[in-house]
């Protein structure tokens, strides 16, 4: 069996759950608590030496990292239901609202950074609060500018099927949702991700879910 | 042919010109002045609703955004020589350290982020530079300790070809040595770097080459 080493309410170990749930592939979770600085710690560093989560070891045995390379191995060694469209355009389409979510927001909001801002920046409360909604803002205008139904959004991200994409956008509403960042503006992004919630893979990932190992 | 809406110094389309030239693949080049905010006007922006580059107009009138998911689309449509390994587990391991760079280096060093820096946390030159580095410092850290001959690394990042890993570790050494980051404590990465240079793909996809658009 698979064991995920994550965090309850790190969006990346976040976009994972939802990955192995849709696949409905039975794992175990170990927790690394990113408050108590678990991340940093040898066990941790020896499987990503980042000092992130998630990292997910394999049934084979390898330990994987990095949320996206994970999701895109266990589309490819567990085809069914497929995470991408089988159409390169749409592929490539999924994977750059993912990356729009995965490599132009999350990186600018994760707790290091944050932390570095304090620490470092001498950013007070507000400073770290504009910072954080600047990024959302900026990045959900896009994302939501680009889920139309003629770019080829459906009920999710793209058609009517869950893809990499929508496992990127959920954990970022839910991440913006607890820094009260004002959603009201894309309602797009509001509907996919209400549609998303309505199914037990994405509401079982949750952070508040009976099934996510570790929360407080 | 297909159009690359790029700038010469962005590392994002500094990848997608390698992997443009790996695959022999002719096109055209339109510059997006970054420097001189070309990214945010009207039709960047109908391009990239975010503002960023790079972009590329297919050969089949698709414009496709974000490097990594323009990499891979022409990894699935041209696929010699191959960017990513056949094995599943290679594939991930290829893909998480091209993340590593596009997900945890990168995004915290664009010009966007260390505009808002200056603009709106008072950063000073110096303060501003060391964030730079730090960021590097991290994740070439890691990256060093990845890089080994027993996790898969050869002449190049991953095996004896190049790969999507190597698209994008060059330009961030690139970016690295232009802010004048350390980079002595990582002799894995100078040497496939090296490497890397060697080869036309990527000398001819560098900032100063005269193949590249727009250089100032």
């Amino acid at each position: 069996m698979a064991t995920l080493y994550g965090y309850f309410r790190s969006s990346a170990a976040y976009r994972v759950r939802i990955a192995l749930n849709l696949k409905g592939l039975a794992h175990d979770q170990v927790p690394v608590n990113l408050v108590k600085g678990e991340q940093r710690g040898e066990a941790n560093l020896a499987r990503h030496p980042l000092g992130l989560v998630p990292s997910l070891e394999t049934d084979e045995g390898v330990t994987l990292v990095q949320s996206l390379a994970i999701c895109e191995y266990l589309d490819e060694v567990h085809p069914t239901p497929a995470l991408l469209p089988a159409d390169p355009a749409g592929r490539a389409r999924v994977r750059a609202l993912a990356q729009l979510v995965a490599c132009e927001i999350h990186p600018l909001n994760n707790l290091g950074v944050l932390k570095y801002l304090v620490g470092e920046l001498g950013a007070d409360e507000a400073a770290k609060l504009a910072w954080y909604r600047h990024w959302v803002a900026e990045g959900f205008q896009a994302l939501e500018a680009m889920l139309t139904p003629e770019a080829g959004s459906g009920d999710f991200c793209h058609g009517d099927t869950p893809t990499l994409a929508d496992l990127c956008l959920v954990p970022q509403v839910f991440n913006a949702e607890r820094f009260e960042c004002d959603l009201s503006p894309y309602p797009r992004i509001r509907r996919i991700t209400e549609r998303c919630r309505a199914l037990p893979a994405f509401a079982q990932a949750a952070p508040g879910a009976p099934a996510v190992a570790g929360a407080e």
